[in-house]
């Protein structure tokens, strides 16, 4: 049986964002999805526990992260395979975490419940704890909130020589695109919210800065 | 002549919360405030870019943090005799910046002028801008922007044994109360607002991180 207890002992060295939370937040958003689109829910929570077991601890390489859906899944099997797990159920659950990177060196999730936890997983950069998560990555990183974004960078993503990078450059290149990247329509319904939440906040947090309101 | 571009390298170590972005907001939240107010501009413009001068820099310990006020004030009365100041408007932003600091080890704001850099100072801890500073420092100490409160913790601000902190308790403990601080009426009307946020802001991400939105 794949606890959530169990499940926190293959975090206890990952990084304060990309956490242990941030499972917990994903599992409960995959079951919500699972449930409303008629997913296999065992295989949903196991990939969903399982999708960052691996290579996400704080001093890995950025080979090491930009694989950990690799790593994850092969530790996947090994730990389901020891639950005694069929094969073919192993391998649904190693598809969902495979393709949970998809865009950033994945595979395109296939199954129904590859897609709930792909849209599982990007509704957690999206609504407050988006641009909580992106604050505290930024200030991990030595980065502001906010900085005034270049014209270029508007238009084109390309940062001026000397621009600063700050969450809000984050989100004009990345958050503000992830609700068009939703499988399900269930994932579309919460991400059409969280995006205008998160919208509204960034609106708010450039007003406040520029001493407008 | 106390300009912006010198006042910036009087912050060249300062911590990246804590920093001249901050004291930036700041100067544009006082002149504000101190033209609504009919404040002098020129004492309130040299207390806001000299409010943080000194003792904020990231491995200070705690008592230089807890000073910094005293030292900042120290460092303006230099700064501004060198740019030939009489010595009653020197100390009179001395005032400022030592009662910046009022109920964390400092005097009380007597002169409209402390009482608008006062308010300046803690409308940057209210609004987006006050959520986004509240989680970047709980990133920097390691703990979650959001972490259940205990029934403790919310009547007493009293932890349980092994409670995490998260920006969550921060705001409940501390950032709640702001508003309730604020001296003049300009700078009411302006943390009336931003508290109205800074509410809205952690119920979305209670919300969220419960599953419940």
């Amino acid at each position: 049986m794949i606890t959530i207890e169990k499940a926190r002992t293959w975090y206890k060295d990952a990084d304060p964002v990309h956490d242990f939370e941030h499972v917990c937040r994903v599992y409960r958003m995959a079951e919500r999805l699972a449930q409303a689109e008629g997913a296999d829910l065992e295989i949903v929570r196991a990939a969903a526990l399982l999708h960052d077991s691996r290579g996400s601890a704080p001093g890995g390489s950025g080979q090491e992260r930009a694989e950990h859906h690799i790593a994850s899944a092969n530790f996947a099997a090994e730990v389901l395979a020891r639950e005694g797990w069929p094969p073919e159920r192993i391998q649904a659950v190693q598809h969902c975490i495979r393709a949970h990177r998809f865009r950033n060196n994945g595979k395109k999730p296939e199954t129904l419940e590859a897609k709930v936890l792909f849209d599982a997983d990007k509704l957690d950069v999206l609504g407050a704890i988006g641009a909580a998560r992106t604050i505290a990555y930024a200030a991990l990183d030595g980065q502001p909130a906010y900085a005034e974004p270049s014209e270029s960078f508007i238009k084109t993503g390309q940062k001026e020589p000397g621009e600063a990078h700050s969450s809000y450059h984050e989100y004009l290149f990345k958050l503000c695109k992830i609700k068009d990247l939703m499988f399900t329509q269930s994932g579309k319904r919460v991400a059409e919210a969280r995006h205008a939440y998160l919208v509204n906040f960034y609106e708010e947090l450039q007003a406040e800065v520029r001493g407008e309101k």
